[in-house]
Formats: C-alpha cells, structure tokens, sequence
C-alpha cells in the first residue's frame, strides 16, 4: 500500500504537470510551425534501441517529450492548419479522453462495463437528433442505432461486409467474384480499400464537372441495368456527402428514385466530413436528409474530423441493428452474458469488426454537454463563413481560379499563369507544372499546409478552415502568402 | 484570444481535478464493488434525451461522471478482478495517453506527425527484442516490422487479409469461397469472426484433453491433406499461445515440421494474452519462440491486456512488411507526399485495415520507460505466481478439482460435487448444473469477478490474476470465498 501511495503521488506531480504542459502548448500553439520540420529517421537517431532495463521517473519522459517528440509533431490544432481535413483535438475531448484512460476496460460486452455501452448508445443517439436524422436510427427506437466506431473506414468496412452478409444469405447461391460495390470516381479510398479487404470488386461510377461531381441517378441506372446484364452483382452503394477532393455531394434524391427497382442493394451514406453540418438547418436540404432518412441504410460521419471529438470517434447509424448483429454475432461461452442472453442490452461487439473497444462515448458526451448544441452548431458556421471569405479573396485576384465550386468549408483552386495579350494560354501540362511548383513553395513554408488533389488531370490545391482556433485574420494571411508564393512560382516558371 | 485564455484557465482546473479525482479513484478502488452493480437501462433513466442547447461547465460534467457514470463502471483494475483476461490502464499509460490526446492526429501517413509513426517502429522494435524477437520482425530490418492494432482482432484479420491476398495474387483462378482459415476448436472468436467478416470458411481442428487443448502437427497435416483432396484451400492458420478457455498452446514446433511441404499456408500467432510472457526467457521455450522466430509470418501479443499498456493496443509484427503493404496499399493523389514517394519512409495506413490511426505509441512509450525491462518482467512473474499459489490453494480443497493444467496465471477449475460413500458419482450434467449454481452465486458476490467457460460440455470457472494492484492477500481472500460459496452452492444443489 506504501508503494502504491508512492506511485499515486508521482502520477499527481506528472498529471499535474501534463495539464499544464498541454496548456503551454496551446499559448504557444500560432508560434509552431504548422508541419513537423524534421527528416526521416530523425527520431532513431535520438532514441536509445532498447526500452532500459530500469524503469525511469516520469518527469525524465515527460521532458523527453518535449525534447524529442514534440518537434516530430505536425500540428492539426494550429490555426493555420488548412490541409486534408481538420481533425479534431478539443479541451473538452481531452478531458473526456482522460476519464475513458483511466477506467479502461474493453467494451466487448454491456457488463464490461454497463456505463460504457449506454453512454454510447445514449449519446449517438443525441447526435442523430442534433443531425435531424430519423428517429429509426436511434437506439431508443429499439430498431436502428448508433455505434462509435474508430475510423470512417471502419464504419464503411462494417457496412459492406452487414451488405454482403445480408446479400449472402438471400442468395446463397451468389459467387462472391460477382459481387460488385459501388462508388463513384470521387469516392475516397476507403471504398477501394473495403474491396480490396474483402477480395470484392470496386466500380467507380462516373462524375461531371457539370454536376459538381456529385453521382447522378441516371447514371447509377444504367450502370445498375449494365452490370445486372453482365452478371454483375452490385450489392452496396457507398454515396458521399462531401468528398474529399472537391466537397462533392452525390444526389441521394436522384438515388432514391434510381434504386426503386433494388431494395437489396444497401446504402451506405459516407458523409465522413460533411455530415456534422446537419447540426445546421440550413445544409439539411443540400445534404439530402429526407431521403437519408428515407430509404439510405447506413450513415457515416466522423466527430473526429469537424466535429470538435478527438480521434478516433467516427459516429455510425443503422436503420436496422439486426442487419448488423445478423451478420457479426459470434458468442462463445465465455462470452455469454446473463443479460445479453435476456436481450435487454446491447453487445457492441456485435456491431463492429473487433471485439473489443475503447470507451469512446465519454469524450463525445464531454464534447457535446460542453459546447452544446449551440456551440457545435456555431463552430460548423465559422468553418463555412472562412471558406467564403478565402473564395471570395481568391476570386478577387488575378492570380487564381477557383477549380470547384466552394463545398461546406473546402475550396479547391489553382494558379492561372498571367497570360500576355497575343500568346496562346498555357496548355494543362503546362499549368501543372507551374502548380506543382506553386505547391513545393507553399509546402516549404512552416507557416502553413494545404494539400494537392486532382481534379480530371488538374493539379490544384485544397484550403479547408476548420480548426478550432482559426479567426479571419488567418485566412486573410493565408491569401497574402498565396499571392507571394505564386508570385515567386510564375517567375520561376517563367525562367 | 482572450476567449482561448478563459478557455485555456477553465481546462487546466478541469484538468487538475480530473487527475485528482483518478488519484481518489486509485485510493478508493478496492472498496468498491468490482462489477458494476446496475440494470440494464440505468443510465437512460438518468440523462437527459438530448445533448444540452447551451454548453455546460466542465464542473458539471465531470460531477455527472462521478455521480452517473461511475456507478456504472466495472473495474478492471480491481485487485480481485480475476475474469476474462486483464485490462490494463496504468498510471503510467494515462499520462501518455493524455499526451497523446492533446496533439490528436489522424496519423495516416508519416507526415501526419513524424513523431507518431516513427516512435511506433521504434517502441515496436524495443517491444520485439524485449520479447525475443528475431531481428526480421523489427523496423530496423528493413524488412518486417511491428504495427500497434487497435485489437487482436483487428491483427488477425489483418493477418488473415494479407494471407489471402497472397494467395489470391499467386492463384488468381482461386474461388473464394473454396479459401479455408484454420484454427482449433479453442481458438478465440476472432477466428471464426474473420472468416463471417470476409465471408470465408473457418475450420476448428480438434485438439485433445491429452495435449492440454494444443494443436499437434498431425492432427494440422491430416487435415491440410484431407481439405486439399477435396479441392479446398487452407490458406491461413491460426495458432494460438495461450487460448482463452484454457490458456492451451499450439504446438508451433511440430506445426513447423507438418507444413514444410505446404509454404503458402501462413502462419499466423496470436499470442495475445500470453504474447508477453516473452519478456521473461524462463517461458520463451513454453511458447515456442524458436519456432516462432523460424517460420511464422506474423505474431501478436496485446499489450493492453497483461502487458500494461492502457486499451487499445495489440502489437502485431510481420517477417515481411510487403506482405501487408502489397495487400493494403491504396494511395490516391490527396495521400502522396514526397517522403512515401521516395521510400523512405513507414506510411502505416498500408499496414492496417483503416486509414487513420491514433497515436498509440506514445502509450507504450511511456509505458515501457516508466516500468523498465525489470519492472514489466516482475509484473509478469508476480501474475504466474498468484496463479501457482491460487492452484495450490484449489487442489487442497475437497470441494473442488483443476480442469486445465494451470497455463500462464489462468487456472480453470469447478466445483465438484460431496461424494457420499456408496452412492455414485454425479453425472456430467450434475456437475454443471451444480457449477452454475456456484457461478451464479459468485456472480451475485460485488467483492469478486470470475467467469465461466466450457471445456469438452464440463461447465468451469476460469481464474487470472494479473491486475496490477492484485497482491497474495487478494487471491487468499478469493479462495476463501469460492469455499464459502461452495458450501452453499453444495446445500443448493442437494435441496
């Protein structure tokens, strides 16, 4: 007991002392720079190879943080974080997080810890009413549900394998090589990467710039009527809410009609980043939530990204638990609860891939108690109002188009060579290059991100407000260093 | 910014009081009961039905933690929790978690935060060779390396992903569905869940009493020469070290002899309760990590369960990471970055089934720092002992017998019925009809937590050690009860 009065001790003096190295951090957070500033392998070179054989005080490891971890860091908090997505790391969730550390336990069962399982069903289906989803999706329908799973790719996985299980069991006689999902060409990898899991094919259905790139209902059809013709089976849909190159929208309305005549292909709605702007009325009609609430299957997205939850917390609904359960219950004896058997809780382990999981609710519900519905809803606006802002300066100048429409909070632009009166406009390959040099000028800046993407062979750039402490006076200096920076990448260009 | 220093002043007191209130936990933690003691739909009672219009202070929630969680918490690190397997959540863990939380990054590529994946090739690497790894398995080879899972589920698909893929890759005329996954009637759910996953075959070769449940490479040749006749192809096996119902081992040494002429079955370990045990050299021979170090293709050992690691982390390592990258690699243009272009670099969403990952390895850094070779080797030894002592103390009573050889620190045992001379002894069925009585009435006990598990239709308790603040007193106490409980168990049964 002495030793353990000991060891308390120390963790209190090291708690303490995390708290307020946390707090340093975020004081100091603008005046990092923005991507770690390191090598490959810098690391190696500063560690010992072996753990020591001795154990070592924790404030010689906290410090070794600071010292060596630290600056290996690229810092998604930093307001002048605009690339991939944002991903979340709130005051709140951290809070959370550290309960959920504390307790831990593994979550594969509602006695492993009976708080666990309600707080997440309890919370996801706060959510769902914050999101405007359906009532069919709440645990407290007893028919649908939420589940936290870590990752938007896991969410997906779980509805493929749920699609592929049910499709299986209607026809036993389908052979798994004729089993096709569908997404479209803007669909993120997590779609190839569910295929190439499961050994199934992936088809990416076509998208035009004329329709935003967002799917179309006709072109589902024929695609449908084709791969019917051919054998083919497609068995899911994976339609996205904002995709990752351009914040496209596919047309679920459209999809709903187009789907009409195949109940038994599964809907699976990706909105991995988009979907938290349902807390926001005024999206609800551009993200089709009456016809998610419809007719779609499953839906997806993630609190970790927009959504103020640290990583992972990726929120998952189904209309129906039982196309879950059905296709992922598998109990052993010891795992045979008294009150599973009786039916009356919820098994998660039975709603996911893995057995076990970490008590991720806690963070969420810390997160949503914390800034309340008006607080997540006012973080979503200020994301969006960036992202006009950001289009509207880059419209302003010569230098810029904007590549797609602006999307919830993303803007995808390129710069334009400034084309002289009587010579002929730079070809595509010719405005790629200048791109890609447009792009290492930014990437060798510390005070930054963005990232590439490609639109239809362009080379442009994505911009995405979003973290927590972005104000206006960032975006407003992100433009001025794009108007240096391409300044400086038109002359070397030219030369 | 005056609005972030409010915030920042708020979530340091949030903060201190949280570690306070974790050190109380610890305090406190052996008075409470060790299962939580709820109904199913407690917590719903309690919470409101929708997340709060305005934000709340960080004092009310973590109040409402204490008051509403809390009660619904089960206590994994209760020194007389003794069912499934342990769960860690150090002190130590927190705090690397905590730090790991403060700086949430999605950690899909290495740019995500150099730090994140270079620190977990590193840690892995320490892990591999305090276990006794060969050299192939660690990053520094350039060949295999080491990925920290969420689970050991998620290792094993994984594992079992890869190896399809393989196979598929080098027999691409091979129908899905004639693709067969090995295990034995005692390998985890896990198992069996992989091939309902990926919509496979699993097969659970029998094991015998005789070898302590182990796989012989007989019983493994038999039946590769069987399924191959009949045109089915065992693509994988799972053997296991240290089974979940009897901590049964594989023996990996005669697998290795039956399937020289079979080189495409890969062979994957999961070792993930007993994995650990490595630590110490007195049990490397027990686990076959010779064996091992010759032949497997992957091996997976959880640190979050006995290896002191707080929840999620399931160490997997591969002989050869192109077994895993050829399997898993998608990178679209929005994932390309200089480094992975060049090679020289780990990009670990191409080891995995998701994308993004947490920052894991700050845990098992701090964990492994903070305890040393010596203190994570004591932990382990101190586990096997109480185990020993607990066996010792079961085969002295008359109201109870061993089923399973004491393997590692689990003991499996029941209760057996007063034999009164003359009469004949209790059949199976009464047996287990007085067993359950027996863990029924364990069961109601709030001062221990064992569970159940089914060896060959025999109805058992299973034991383990192997949390943290157990000590000697805990499992002398725990042996006291199972006699008290025994006894009236016995007059329940004889009424």
């Amino acid at each position: 007991m002495k030793k353990e009065l000991r060891n308390i001790g120390r963790f209190r003096k090291a708690g303490y002392q995390a708290i307020d190295r946390i707090c340093d951090y975020y004081y100091s957070l603008e005046d990092k720079p923005v991507v770690a500033q390191v090598e490959p392998g810098y690391l190696r070179k500063l560690l010992p190879d072996a753990a020591p054989e001795t154990g070592e005080p924790f404030q010689t490891i906290a410090d070794d943080f600071q010292k060596q971890i630290m600056p290996g860091i690229t810092h998604w908090q930093h307001p002048s974080f605009f690339g991939y997505f944002p991903t979340a790391s709130t005051l709140a969730g951290t809070i959370g997080d550290l309960y959920a550390s504390s307790v831990a336990g593994p979550g594969f069962n509602w006695l492993c810890s009976p708080a666990a399982t309600e707080l997440e069903a309890i919370t996801m289906d706060w959510a769902a009413k914050l999101f405007g989803l359906d009532e069919v999706f709440m645990a407290s329908s007893l028919k649908g549900g939420g589940v936290i799973q870590p990752t938007a790719s896991d969410s997906c996985l779980t509805a493929v394998v749920a699609a592929r299980s049910r499709f299986s069991k209607l026809h036993p006689e389908t052979h798994l090589q004729n089993l096709v999902i569908y997404g479209t060409t803007m669909t993120h990898s997590l779609g190839a990467k569910a295929a190439l899991i499961l050994g199934l094919s992936f088809r990416a259905l076509e998208v035009s710039r004329d329709d935003a790139y967002g799917l179309r209902g006709e072109t589902l059809q024929k695609a449908l009527r084709e791969d019917r013709a051919a054998g083919k089976i497609p068995f899911i849909l994976i339609a996205t809410i904002g995709t990752t190159s351009s914040c496209a929208i596919d047309n679920i309305t459209e999809i709903e009609q187009a789907v009409k005549e195949y109940p038994e292909l599964w809907i699976h709605i990706d909105a991995a980043y988009a979907g938290v702007t349902l807390t926001c009325p005024e999206f609800r009609e551009m993200c089709h939530l009456d016809a998610i609430n419809r007719f779609a299957h499953s839906f997806c997205t993630n609190f970790h990204k927009w959504g103020l939850v640290n990583f992972e917390a990726s929120g998952m609904w189904v209309r129906d638990r039982t196309l879950l359960t059905d296709a992922l219950d598998v109990t052993p004896e010891f795992l045979r609860t008294k009150h599973s058997e009786e039916g009356t809780v919820i098994d998660y382990r039975n709603w996911q891939l893995a057995l076990g999981k970490r008590f991720r609710a806690l963070k969420l519900w810390f997160v949503l108690r914390s800034y309340g519905a008006e607080g997540f809803r006012a973080h979503i606006r200020k994301g969006i109002k960036q992202a006009e802002l950001f289009a509207t300066r880059i419209r302003e100048s010569k230098k810029f188009e904007i590549v797609a429409p602006p999307s919830f909070a993303l803007v995808v632009f390129r710069i334009i060579g400034s084309v002289n009166e009587g010579s002929p406009p730079p070809s595509l390959a010719q405005l790629n290059s200048l791109n890609r040099i447009f792009h290492q000028r930014v990437s060798a800046r510390p005070d930054i991100f963005v990232i590439q993407t490609d639109i239809e062979g362009m080379y442009c750039m994505r911009f995405v407000p979003g973290a927590e402490r972005t104000e206006d006076k960032h975006i407003e200096a992100a433009v001025r260093l794009f108007e240096e920076e391409a300044t400086k990448a038109l002359q070397e260009w030219e030369a």
